[in-house]
């Protein structure tokens, strides 16, 4: 829904060189401008021949061959093969023009310094790579939107590409909201806490890739938001207000929302537990969020909301960072709501065990325990002990 | 057996903001310097009573209570709650002397404007955390090793951290062997390959954490290697050379090591395939690792052995890459060997699949599709289509 608001591709790219683009972001398909490995290659030790030389070839009655020579690594290969000969290669050298398939050494006798018994008969083909076999001129190499690991620096290495487009993630501000908090770098009077989302979404923005801007805190008073909200509109590409969304007597983070622009608040509430006050807007193309001030649903809700949006700004699909575990307690569903309990991941028996973390406290404690969330779907009611779920896991 | 050698623990860290410190390694244990909450603080809308006050309480028969007034969010509650008195706070706000539970508000009825009728007991201490009931002063909250996540960040947000200690990664030279070798930029003549080992090191290296450098390519032969190995040695923590380590003709890649410096070669093969012609070494305290040339088993290695050495050089653990699936097809074993198969995943029916990746050229194509390697155990002989197997994952 909010995708619709959302034109796909990635929306800011730049250069980077070969050796800065591991865990970037590639921007558009790579085409290869080369054959790969660009000449016919043996994937063995042993003698490169022409295979019909071999046919019928036993241990009673080999196919003897004249060793016409020996092709180095890294040599090209000058000779062509005669009929009844063969030359010596290594695993990866040429194979000269003539030959077509290359026999194991170990199938081979060495009868002196100038003739081999071929104890097998070969395929044409066999053991060789042919020079566009692996990758043709013209094939995309690699997709765009895809998260480049050192598999694909090197496959990028080998065809000769010394830099790749990646794409920029999103400008995200993050704003506060309520009379509670204060600054990570005060000191919070009695009834005050320090403000740890702000810290939270800047950093789960940064792994997501996105270049996060923390905007402040906010007293809980709509004018005040409406503003800040409005002078954050004006440079970033997405906006993320987390507090102050609850449906109570304070509800005016919708009503700020709302104002900001065209459509406004698509979604008041979602069927999730933890997160049920979380809002969805697009203020005149920029998505705005309203995440709950309570730092794991906060955090919840970031993960199955905001990063998805962040991923397709940026033009990819959001990999996937999810496990599954046998959860390691029965835990009751919320009625009509999808719900996500923080469990802490052990391996017990040579089986992967999520184990819910319960306790009333668990809010700074609960935070450094979980390794992540596992969601108890809708329709179910709830999870037996041993039942097999999906985590979706912090990093 | 390398680790004997390594002394545990992060050799090199630095402070960085907490803003910077996601994704980084904890160098050191993190101990709480306050209380959290740090005051007794209600869980729920509602309000703060003396839970003896409410002993009994039913619908026919409730407790009335004298409503004394309001504690708004971040304020400091001034007054001390009476006996038969209650106060309203909302969830987070902080709860005044004297009560010792809050009563939600959806078990309350409101009478009039100065009296609420209570409907069921609360026992002391529901509904409230105490004031170092989260975490209490001088508690670790996060131990040094630890790669610091959202959660963790918001965590040492929330007790007043505005920097920490962490790890820095050593420094790994990366040089490749080979006659055949030439570098990325260059265009290579026939029979000689781009040099891609060492841009998939530098990416895998950099990916773990490590700071990387290219050394260059050098020839095969046995007096350069080991002025390279020297060269390299002088400023380096780590050295790794690719290619140049089969047991063959050209084995002097093992002999350029072993003369670096004491102890000197440690292991000369490993038990594993691909990776068989691996060099494991340590010269005058410098882990030095001899990589297989192919670049799929150059990784794979990589992964198995030099990773977790560069997460020890870094004081932690290293993080599990791990998911279980089921195998797309039979695979026999290598006899005596443990096997590593590439594979790619795929979500079926439900179910997570690992197919593997069957391609005699699959070098640069393979690379590119495989999402992992599938470990063969050495005791079995193979597996089966359907079994549960355990799948290393590239990122």
């Amino acid at each position: 829904m909010l995708c619709d608001h959302m034109t796909p591709g990635p929306r800011v790219t730049e250069r980077v060189s070969l050796l800065d683009a591991a865990g970037r972001l590639l921007a558009r398909d790579v085409v290869s401008p080369i054959d790969l490995p660009g000449f016919a290659r043996s994937t063995m030790d042993g003698y490169a021949v022409r295979a019909a030389d071999t046919f019928g070839a036993t241990d009673a009655l080999p196919a003897l061959l004249a060793i016409a020579g020996e092709v180095h690594m890294g040599e090209a290969a000058q000779m062509d093969l005669l009929r009844h000969s063969c030359i010596r290669v290594a695993t990866g050298a040429m194979i000269p023009a003539g030959a077509d398939a290359v026999v194991m050494v170990e199938l081979t006798e060495r009868l002196d310094d100038t003739t081999i018994a071929v104890l097998r008969p070969v395929a044409p083909g066999e053991n060789v790579v042919a020079a566009d076999e692996d990758v043709a001129c013209g094939d995309v190499l690699l997709r765009g939107g895809r998260l480049l690991r050192e598999h694909d620096i090197a496959a990028l290495g080998a065809i000769g590409v010394p830099e790749v487009e990646v794409a920029v993630g999103p400008r995200v501000g993050i704003i506060s909201t309520g009379d509670e908090l204060v600054g990570v770098d005060e000191i919070p009077a009695p009834g005050r806490v320090r403000d740890m989302n702000s810290y939270a979404l800047y950093a789960a923005a940064s792994l997501a890739g996105a270049r996060p801007e923390i905007l402040g805190i906010v007293g809980d008073d709509c004018d005040n938001l409406a503003q800040a909200l409005r002078d954050g509109l004006s440079h970033v590409d997405m906006l993320i207000v987390s507090g102050g969304s609850s449906i109570g007597t304070r509800d005016f983070a919708r009503q700020a929302i709302d104002g900001l622009g065209k459509p406004g608040v698509l979604v008041h509430g979602v069927a999730i537990k933890p997160g049920k006050p979380t809002i969805i807007a697009v203020a005149d193309g920029v998505p705005v969020f309203g995440l709950p001030g309570h730092p794991v649903s906060c955090l919840t809700i970031f993960r199955l909301l905001v990063e998805p949006a962040i991923a397709r700004w940026m033009g990819c699909e959001l990999a996937r960072r999810e496990l599954s575990a046998r959860i390691g307690a029965n835990v009751a569903g919320a009625a009509g709501r999808e719900e996500y309990v923080s469990v802490r991941i052990a391996r017990r028996d040579g089986e992967t065990w999520a184990d819910p973390i319960f306790s009333k406290s668990a809010l700074i404690s609960g935070l450094v325990r979980a390794d992540g969330v596992v969601r108890i779907p809708v329709e179910t009611e709830g999870v037996q002990k041993g039942d097999t779920v999906t985590v979706l896991t912090w990093r």
